[in-house]
């Protein structure tokens, strides 16, 4: 397990859900930046659990604790290494299936990679109480990025069947507005819609995934490189990164593979600078950023803890088992995923700045 | 521009479309590796222009140079450099929209990130004629895996409108057997409407994308960790390398998005060994390899090169313009894109072993 | 600042001498060790403050804290990250010289890079009390090397104009044997001699530097690659990574420029297995390790911070201005060197193996 | 063996002494930088072989050539690919040798590393040959920095027990005149000394080592970071990637472990900016450098490679032997990794920028 992101910025990430804390560090920060304590806090509160019915009961204060690289609340250039501290592990929840393995989860990976030695408590390491780290390190990126007139937003735009209403093609600041609640969704209706169907899904014992659409306005020109250090091939690998996230697709994505050139191609106009009468690509061409809007949306896979039976292997005894996952699950996670993947779009960008 | 990965297999690609020639140096194979001249230059033949009235016209032999790294027709252990000399350019065709952009391309973004100091010729660095070098160093990755017991393979699900028939959630090696045309699609019917679709979007001047899926059977588990260097992290960033691709989804993609967590979640049981009953999941499970088919799929976006008049701007002289792309093109580049897709899940597989 | 050293193994170092903690997190230790608290925290004693007249008087206890990681004792797999909070900050010594550069230090350098954001209490991020993590790590690694056989050890050749005694050019385990003190000095007048230096420069309101061979038997042949990821260049990118070492020789170092090569050549022969007559190379050749003893010196510089008055400047009022540095320090670090030297080579084994 | 070293610039290695060619792929060079051949040329010639009886007769005319990454004679910002074709091989003088290791070289080590299928002759990739990349590199970076007004000079301050004159601790570019020969050693009669040594060891069938002071003036504050990414860290990663280095000392090296804090410390006063009154750090302090005169030494072990007899192993009969190197070698490679030494420095230089 490497654990270590590390290009001009750098990510160091660590902890377990059940052990001590969750942390991370963070490199490639200027010096001088005031760092908005509060802005930090709200975008940790927006991941957190236990803050409605709707996710895990488990209750975190997420309360960061900086460790280093902050002097008089600046940066100041050295390595910042924030831990959240956990509080409120039901560890004894997961006694029942140490062995027995849970369907959609790393279970049976991590026991095969780590020996047997992998804390089983909650995840572990694989948990996605992790991501608190990358939350807090995007937002820092996302406030050195306003200063720069960079603006990062996103959209539910699907939970299970319920789908969103569809923005434009190109998106801008005004569509931002309408974006700004904790369960971001346009469609007022929809979004009752979407919030009923994770509640069904919880009584039925069972959970929901989804789709989000991320957006950045304001990026330069020239961010990126082809090939290997393309803007692509960078975010993608903090994408993956993300417990949960089974699909990336950039601009139009799938509609794409049916539309023809003369379709895809986005044509360009001049209006104060070079733009493009539509944004099929996504804001990227040749892995560099062309200055519209970045543009992307990911497939966040359904919460593989569920309170209903599966069928599964105890891999100690090597035998068929049901197991029914208790303790604290979230029906739905799509809903925490989104300041996950505003941040992995924002420390992208500052990365290739 | 970086143009080097560096992980346990080191890429370093290097090379322009109408410059001397294309190339890329691959370290870290082990020494002793018997090269299979006739299987590299197969794979290299699968991708290579010229071949058919479905794509570009530009007649390459593509016969590839060892530079290095090979001792009696074995590696060595030190790093093996290739190159394939650059035959049949016509760089005329480019000198009249040298300062039109070209929609879709990287023009714009090149122009502007590289100071005007790029090579435009035929699209220069930016060319898909890199992936060449992409392709040679995954020949040599597949004949290494299949040593191993692991293969892999990839079918074009869709070009333009036409679909493919669906293969199984598990593919098998019986899967493969039909997929070892040049034009890989189990549908005869189909494959013939998808050939006429390309040759119609030609004639209208136009072009057409589509959709890959890709697997590989025999894959230990245990390959990738968690977050940074999850599986799906590397092979993510290798995959959004190749130009032209827009999107990534692994297993079963776009549908999880709808389906609830117990459908969702790959059931496991015994048969020799442990398996899941279903593999929505892509043999992904917390970035680690399961044991089960990795199985992906992505969108390639049509051929930017039309020869339709595009609407688009002059970068010099900052004014409208039109623009039609003369020289020769491909109308569709899906199934030239099929073995760089293959090698690029070779390279992960092995850079992870 | 990176702070980050990716290659095998992971470190991610961080903290300052006057915040809150300093602490390292060390990634890619194979799952299943158990730690040895008590052989941690000796090693962690060796280098911490405040033991003896001979070093600063800042009492840290240096217990350290593992947030991560390890769970049942044993390590994971996943990320362990250490910290040791600092408890004997006596910041206001720092008041006076806030502006004034320390000569010798990186006061200046770090005001530049840093545009006076750096936090400058006790070095802050600079500062050797940093090494500790490094400590840390090592300590891990040894442990692991040690139950494959191999050992590490060090001997201070010289403090001052003090020399010890000269060990063989082919040490052995018996020489280690000797060396199993803080303060590794063969010859005991030598020892006693060197240890008085050190208290006539403190006396003298100055200090001393000196030189330190260090030592690794049981490494097998082939640790290291030519060129870029040499043996010596990747241990010796971790040696510049600690404070005050100005020189590193392998072997017989120095005396190599003055001898021929049928002197300098390591004659072969048989004995079990191939070995070498002599060691003039330091157990590396061709950047690769040839199962002789690793071998090689470091020149540590005598510590800056001295209570002589110095010629100095004021970097805010940029004036001429003299300087004593108050406060507690070394008369001479290089015995708490020693163990982080031993560490660097530690983690060097374990990273290529 | 990975061959790549990849930080803000990019080098990637390849080649073998007797195979089709040496060369370097280099990375990160900006775009629009007219390249001097003649320069590049010239910096070529004074490491290529077969120029004086002082070195070996290979005769290579070391003409380079350029696959990539330049366009109209600019960089494009593409990866930049230099090829350099072996001419003048003789590969039957090393049949004889095939298995018995010639001692100090890398022989033994490749055969362990490497199964026995490593390229033997003339050391294959392993041979010094293979720095004529690097020098190819480092042209154009010196070339760069000029225009930024950082020079690079060195002076041979040692062949085997003649050592030339000290220059001052502060070297200024007065000083670089006298070292312009392509044999840089300050005092003339010295020179002939160290020419005459050369020779009469090769008489002797014999070969001399020796030491290398390398500067860089104008180098601006800032360059490096504490720790993993000190400007010494990444100097010292690349010197040591060069064969046959096997000390690095900054500054007053070794003089430092003897001198006491007053006297090591560089006293700061302001002569239009802030300067150091001594230079011992060597322009290098706390991992960044201070703008004085960039300043180290290394040392060069005699060519392992003489004719005189030996004793070794041979390694397939695994039976004792001896041996006499025949072929062509050089008696003192040190005037040939003069343009090597400084190379590495304009690269970390210009890596850092």
């Amino acid at each position: 397990m490497s654990g270590i992101w590390k290009n001009n910025i750098g990510l160091s990430i660590f902890g377990e859900s059940h052990g001590a804390c969750v942390g991370i560090t963070m490199t490639g920060v200027e010096p001088g930046i005031e760092l908005d304590y509060e802005f930090i806090q709200s975008e940790l509160d927006r991941r957190k659990p236990g803050t409605s019915d709707m996710v895990t009961q488990r209750v975190e204060s997420d309360k960061f604790e900086i460790l280093s690289g902050v002097f008089n609340d600046k940066t100041t250039g050295a390595p910042i290494t924030m831990i959240i501290r956990n509080e409120n592990m039901i560890s004894r929840d997961y006694d029942g299936i140490k062995d027995r393995l849970r369907p959609g989860h790393a279970d049976f990976t991590a026991k095969v990679k780590y020996n047997d030695f992998h804390d089983y408590r909650g995840g572990g390491h694989f948990s996605g109480r992790l991501t608190a780290g990358i939350v807090f390190a995007g937002a820092i990126a996302k406030d050195i990025l306003l200063k720069k007139g960079i603006q990062i937003c996103a959209q539910i735009t699907s939970i299970g069947p319920i789908r969103d209403d569809e923005l434009s093609d190109i998106i801008t600041l005004s569509d931002f507005e309408n974006l700004k609640d904790s369960f971001p969704v346009v469609n007022d209706l929809k979004k009752g819609l979407m919030k009923k169907a994770i509640r069904d899904a919880k009584a039925e014992l069972d959970s929901l995934g989804g789709t989000i659409r991320c957006f950045a306005i304001g990026v330069p020109v020239g961010l990126g490189d082809p090939y290997f250090e393309s803007f692509e091939s960078i975010l993608s690998s903090l994408i993956f990164s993300v417990p949960a996230i089974k699909g990336l697709n950039f601009g139009s994505g799938l509609k794409l593979a049916t539309m023809k050139g003369s379709e895809a191609n986005d044509a360009y106009y001049i209006e104060d600078k070079i733009k493009t009468r539509t944004n099929h690509n996504g804001g990227i061409l040749g892995g560099i950023t062309n200055g519209m809007p970045i543009d992307f949306s990911v497939v966040v896979k359904p919460t593989p803890s569920i309170s209903k039976k599966q069928e599964s292997v105890n891999f100690e005894s090597m035998t068929s088992t049901e197991l029914q996952v208790v303790g604290r699950h979230d029906p739905c996670i799509v809903q925490r995923v989104v300041p996950v993947l505003e941040s992995v779009l924002a420390l992208t960008i500052l990365d290739r700045m």
